[in-house]
């Protein structure tokens, strides 16, 4: 993977395809633009002119309704056109290549994909071949990426906690079948967080995990012990096969976040969940619904973080004028 | 059910559940308003920027085209962002609980959730759990309400005939599983209707009918005896259990509405129906296609209806502005 | 069918059914607003006001991902309000007659029915029974006419290529089920072209082609010879029966476009071709891909033949004000 496909010439955000190989100033840029939007949401009206006239197209390989919707949120707050393409039910079944499908939506003029797709790697491939005006998105591939919830959580924490050079974090759970996992992972070390700590089964750690600077737990004891940030992953019941695991009670047993085990973190630690939330599996309910839980703020950052990602790559963002309701 | 689920603490509406325990006045404040809305259909702009910038979801736990048509329409030419959210094909096969679901559309900034349910109750369960900055509007919830519905056809009524207080009304069939009869029955009361009747097979009536000020018919003969307008429900054929009745023809013989019976009205009666229609079961097409049918100008006042429900909950509605293209 | 269901008494066009029984006129009427419209997807505000509050309805009768989508794009950069229905999805199931569809949708005060249907005529059907307000865009009804892919291939040639009555155009592949060629037929007679031919296997001919006025071959090598344009159909795989052909390789043996039989057409052919694709059945992948291919220009022309069509239906459309971005 070359890290020069996200970024131009000019070192401009074009694609966004992963958190890994975008520099810190790059993050940090999406992070400050996404601050300028959180206040959209609250506003009387809840939408900017910035992408007026863009079109935005939500490429879906595979269906996701909440992963749509937030996307086509954000999209209609910046103002832009929004096209939702569910692909499986489309032009597959006439047997229209993937390659001439984009052919004809860049010719149809379409500024930007949003894709999700369920082999890794995709989002890549399609913006390897994407004509030179088209970006391209991605909004979860396989298991590899799924690069705007990792930022939306650095998002979350920044605003909460503010220097990462400070924080420990856990990401707890599926990290072997977790694009999420992967993502933050690679945005926590280039924005400086001062620990990364993941803690999983045997079974459900990837071999490699080490050698991106992240020390491994097998239990929540000590892998909780006095973190600041607990990430804890969806049991990604669907895409287990047999035998990785003895059952979601047991899983539960071992890994689940209750009262007891977050009282190992740090007093004022945040407790973050991408959803959706299998209660009672990898996190209690008192858990999710507790004090500590920034679970629902997350879900309205995300909303900012993806205008934020929208905006900067169809390059009509400007500080000045992103506060400015129309 | 508290009535004051539906209107808060300074008497302004909140959320949309039921005619059930709405004062004369709210009602009349919503047809008023919808009357200034009537014109916007007919203009060259049909769209007003009342809600710009406020985002609709349409909730849809049981398809409806049509329903969902008229909500998405009333939204446009308020010029709202509309999400529409298929529920059964969506979070469910995820596994994500209702009150997650609602949870995270409330973090998204939503503002009105639309609400079509197969279930008696829904709506008003979600309303009672929605954040503060969230209203609920009830699209039709198992037999329970469809007060959209009910309030357009007593827009129509009143705009076509006036006065309530010297009109007779006779709702017609499957009143035992109509969730418009009962919202009719509580909107016609409320509004001082002069008297209002149910005509319908002893197995279609619900068994505590005469509680609500009704007086009751088993035949069409005596039924339909000068009334003033005559509201026809569909034959819920989908809700039926075996045995209520012993076939359509049957049942058109008994209780359709027929150029001979229509006659017995009085010679002005308006003929209603909510769509869509059954011809041939519970009405004869040269009825529903007749002079005294106002069918179809039902459809396009609902429009008008939603659209004033929608701006009068989204607090955005000033009389003097509605008429104003933009 | 009457020519005069598509044109009003004062000569405007009021449905767009068929290229067939349309003027010159009104056919150059069509592709002279086009070439307005030709800017407004590259520029970065791609969307003009010009009908702004009117209400579009893309009404699905069979699925086309790819139609639905050029329709959806035309209407929203001229800023429409678009819906779409999918009635085999929807009211069918609740056992609504077609009709009674139609006047509900009236009644709601839309302005436009976009019509795709798998049996011909049904685009002339909805038309001739559409209330005096509304108007009908054939967007492929069976196998008798998709004008506007017709119209957009017409936009192609004149743009690249200019006066009709010089050009000679053959048409190649599956004529008996394409309502494209059907279509192509009638706009390029209407248009003045100096030749038109047809080459297809006896068996994919139908029997009244020649009183059309198309000179018809059987040999590619005697059909392309020294033509100008080359149209290529799609193998409308899921239309045949069985018998017609011996194998999607035999047929490209014989029909498929190859390097070596377009070089029997003049030098500067154009190659075209109404997608999607099937590549090595009826089209080489490096004739598709290749200099003389216009396949995709045709699919960026399409976008703005459609916006021509809406705006002068519409009634909306001015020469000066197309260009004007808002």
């Amino acid at each position: 993977m070359r890290p020069s496909l996200q970024v131009d010439e000019n070192g401009r955000l074009k694609h966004f395809l992963s958190t890994e190989g975008l520099s810190a100033p790059i993050l940090t840029q999406i992070l400050d633009t996404a601050e300028s939007f959180v206040g959209v949401g609250e506003r009387a009206v809840k939408k900017v002119p910035l992408l007026r006239g863009k079109t935005i197209v939500n490429l879906f390989f595979e269906p996701s309704t909440r992963t749509r919707t937030t996307f086509e949120l954000a999209a209609k707050r910046l103002s832009a056109d929004l096209l939702t393409i569910n692909i499986a039910a489309s032009s597959a079944s006439k047997g229209e290549s993937l390659l001439d499908t984009l052919r004809n939506l860049e010719s149809m003029h379409c500024d930007m994909f949003v894709v999700r797709h369920p082999e890794s790697g995709a989002a890549h491939f399609i913006a390897q071949h994407a004509a030179p005006h088209v970006s391209v998105l991605n909004a979860g591939d396989g298991r590899h990426a799924h690069p705007t919830q990792a930022l939306l959580d650095m998002f979350t924490i920044r605003r909460l906690r503010g220097d990462f050079t400070r924080l420990r974090v856990a990401i707890v759970g599926d990290i072997l079948h977790s694009r999420v996992a992967r993502s933050e992972i690679h945005a926590l070390t280039t924005l400086g967080a001062a620990e990364i700590r993941v803690v999983a089964p045997r079974t459900l750690v990837p071999a490699q995990v080490e050698g991106l600077g992240v020390r491994v737990f097998h239990d929540m004891q000590s892998g909780l012990k006095d973190v600041d940030v607990i990430v804890m992953l969806r049991l990604q019941k669907e895409r287990m096969q047999g035998g990785l695991l003895p059952s979601e009670h047991e899983y539960f047993r071992f890994y689940g976040l209750t009262r007891e085990r977050l009282a190992l973190a740090r007093p004022d630690a945040l407790v973050m969940h991408p959803g959706p939330l299998n209660r009672g599996v990898e996190i209690a309910s008192d858990v999710a619904d507790g004090p500590s839980s920034v679970i629902l703020q997350q879900v309205g950052y995300g909303i900012a973080v993806r205008m934020a990602v929208m905006s900067i790559i169809l390059g009509s963002h400007a500080a000045g004028t992103a506060g400015g309701a129309h």
